[in-house]
């Protein structure tokens, strides 16, 4: 008997939920490694992957596609995933992406999203309040000028503050473009690669971005941040935006939010604050510290999908003078935001260069309402225990493990190191070439080992030119076994990789 | 009994499915209309709306709250929503959304999506091809250069393509930025407003925009468009690119593509198309010749979650000379594109200024597997024959109603009129101020009532600056019996209105 699109739905709704309730087994394989000539072939059996002119395989045959897609794709919910800044989604934000799905409308106009509309507001007030800037007091309640706007990521966002810092410094820029000025951004060596991306959208380029130097502890050097801005000055150009991070992708490093915001204020710049990562920060008193002067900057935005386990992509992106995201990116285009219509003043669409959005209010509002500020507090303790867990197992490896950069955040950073380099007084920097390419390559054999067997996943990448792994943490399945394991695991694949070349 | 987190998830999840499943009744209203003010009150008793400290409302709370969530929110899948260019959506593409959410990974590397990233390359590939882009040939059994690449939305993909297109006539520009030169963009009068946003964004400035005037059609006018491309160039300007138009918002009018090719190639202009909403036309063979010469075009976007009821957001934009995304957007950020990696040639994410994206590829594959083109054919013809009906229901009308624009496509664009003028002679332009403000005030007031009355929803916005209705069809539960209604509905409010004024 045929299968009915109506069963496929439910079969896959069915398939769905089991992921969400199921917390996988820690026998499971966080993946099933394959490449893509093998993943065709699976495909093949089921559904092929390939899209052709009259291709309508049966709906059973699409039940074994999503069957594959399953049993095929990473499993960032496994208590065994490190390898990203994001892992173990919350349910609770699960099903309430699913139902913002269901409702199926977009975050444009109150008209069509009056719930959510509302739901955007609080949670980017709430947000506003905690970091700390005026817009704050713009509740719900008062809706007049929003605190800021969500949307789709973390570099989105980061293009939208320095779009508004153009604005501020340049009003016309808007109408007439930047000309030949050459204006200039500071962000940290360590600072996301987006900043760059965005200068060259911006028409900017990338040349524009100068990478001032990190400190010792990976964040922004502020007196070096000061001379960079007067020599560009000096140059003739004009810095207008200061690109600062809390929690750097790799160390997790936070720069020092007063000492910036002096310089900004010295030099009139706009300080925006990538703090996708790091904003977790605001909710853990043990680490709020990092964060202090943040109410002195400009922009700040949070991805709640990393250390919060909302589903990607989850931004909410903050505004010290919100009323500047309108007069920056509106266009009052007349067949969406007709002012003659009923609650028109709430048109959220017309407060970015986007237009329609997906409803990601819903999912973080559900969250933020189920967990609270204390579980959020609890989550990113979770976390920080364990990365202080792992530093004190590393520090007690008898030299296997060597930390790279120690960092304040949920980042541990380390190298797996073979007997040779264990508890020597020499320097990595005083390796043979050779040995130091070894050393290099030893990581990626790890990993490939470990995606291999599937048993956990973990990311790597150069410091200061060598490779280094990264656990991260977030997910609150995790336990202190599974550090355990995972760093045994790393060990073991070591000696191998090792001894295999 | 407290309510769990468990109890909570299933809840959602089961309330979730049920608005998948169970269409809506034609009797149950589009919305229940609710001033903010409302809204936050009657979450107040559930669930308020704002987010403070040390709020944790219990779980029956939650569930109270989501019960409103549902209550109060705009139902895109009933039969007599008609107010945007989305409606319908298939449950196929729901639960698939559902998936791709539970999984919850992103499209960025090969490493953390491989089933995803071969599902973006196949629907990608499969639309090149429809186009009859080169970029066709790479099925996803042959990876090197993807056809384009998925973005959260028409906006930011026409974004890109002038990025492209800018790279394209300064390659340097990425580097150095745009410096004094005043590059130039074209689009029709009735093109999208995303064009004039991205120019602010990209530093060229919203006058680098050239708005070339329409044709009697709505569609650009072709000699008017080189016309304005020599006025541009003999007064020193750089023009760069055309932003061509499949499909307008409002009309629904199709650009001359074969027309404005030849521009295109005269003058070494990027013509991009933004086909977000015309893109259907690909799958009907009783309009496709509308995309007539869109092989000689160099960039393409369509949003399926327009027209195929894919859920928000959901964008595929091709390129005809792929190799350049790379070239334009990578940079090559070693903590995610490790060149030493399993697969890393596959990674998606640096083909585009965007970092992690949510997997929008799942549904898009699930959706056009299980449907096939085939089911795209029937969705995009059943709505062109129901916006036939509507014209000739309009044509019979006895004068109460007129169409203002007519298309070739799935709007529908018309004016309610009172007694006083049905049947003229005289023209619309003819009318006394008086009578001109109360047919312009009479839309407002019609849709006033019947959100109140929640019976159905139909968008106007000003054409020639008199307000018209817009009927926009897609989803294929409408009949013909609903559009009958629509226009009963329509002339009823309208009687009244005009009584009451």
């Amino acid at each position: 008997m045929p299968v009915t699109i109506d069963e496929l739905v439910n079969y896959v709704a069915g398939r769905a939920l089991d992921t969400v309730v199921d917390s996988r087994d820690r026998h499971d394989p966080v993946v099933k490694l394959a490449s893509p000539a093998e993943l065709q072939q699976l495909f093949a059996q089921a559904a092929p992957l390939d899209l052709k002119a009259d291709d309508v395989p049966d709906n059973a045959a699409l039940i074994a596609a999503v069957d594959l897609v399953i049993d095929r794709s990473v499993h960032t919910r496994h208590p065994r995933f490190f390898n990203q800044n994001f892992a173990g989604a919350d349910p609770v934000a699960i099903v309430g992406d699913w139902l913002a799905a269901s409702l199926n409308t977009t975050l444009a106009t109150y008209e069509m999203a009056p719930v959510f509309t509302l739901m955007e507001n609080a949670v980017l007030s709430r947000l506003a309040e905690l970091v700390g800037y005026r817009s704050a007091t713009n509740s719900a309640n008062q809706l007049e000028s929003p605190a800021g706007v969500m949307c789709p990521g973390g570099s989105t966002a980061n293009m939208m503050a320095l779009q508004l810092a153009r604005h501020r410094k340049r009003p016309d820029s808007i109408r007439t473009g930047t000309g030949g000025e050459r204006l200039t951004i500071f962000t940290s060596a360590s600072g996301h690669y987006s900043t760059s991306k965005a200068a060259a959208v911006l028409g900017l380029g990338t040349e524009a971005v100068v990478k001032v130097p990190d400190g010792p502890d990976g964040s922004m050097d502020a007196v070096a941040l000061r001379n960079a801005v007067e020599a560009s000055k000096a140059a003739g150009q004009v810095p207008f935006a200061i690109v600062a991070t809390a929690g750097t992708t790799v160390t997790g490093a936070f720069d020092d939010l007063d000492a910036l915001a002096d310089v900004a204020e010295e030099f009139d710049l706009w300080l925006h604050v990538d703090a996708c990562f790091g904003g977790a920060a605001l909710f853990s008193p043990r680490i709020h510290h990092l964060l202090d002067g943040v109410d002195r900057t400009d922009s700040f935005v949070w991805n709640p999908h990393k250390m919060m386990g909302l589903t990607q992509q989850c931004t909410l992106f903050v505004v010290s003078e919100p009323e500047r995201l309108d007069a920056c990116f509106s266009s009052k285009a007349d067949y969406l935001f007709q002012p003659d219509k009923l609650n028109a003043e709430l048109d959220s669409g017309d407060r970015t260069f986007l237009c329609a959005r997906r409803v990601d209010a819903l999912k973080i509002w559900l969250t933020w309402k189920a967990r609270g500020d204390s579980g959020f507090t609890e989550r990113t303790n979770h976390a920080l225990d364990l990365a202080d867990y792992t530093r004190a197992a590393i520090a007690n490896s008898d030299g296997r493990f060597v930390v790279v950069a120690p960092g304040p955040y949920v980042n541990v950073v380390f190298r797996w190191l073979p007997p040779v380099l264990r508890n020597t007084t020499s320097s990595i920097d005083d390796l043979s070439p050779q040995l130091r390419q070894a050393l290099h390559d030893v990581a990626p054999g790890i990993k490939a080992r470990m995606q291999t067997e599937g048993t956990a996943m973990v990311g790597y990448q150069p410091i200061h030119g060598l490779n280094a792994f990264r656990l991260l943490f977030m997910n609150p399945e995790v336990t202190t076994d599974d550090v355990d394991e995972t760093l045994r695991l790393i060990d073991a694949y070591g000696e191998h990789e090792w001894a295999d070349r």
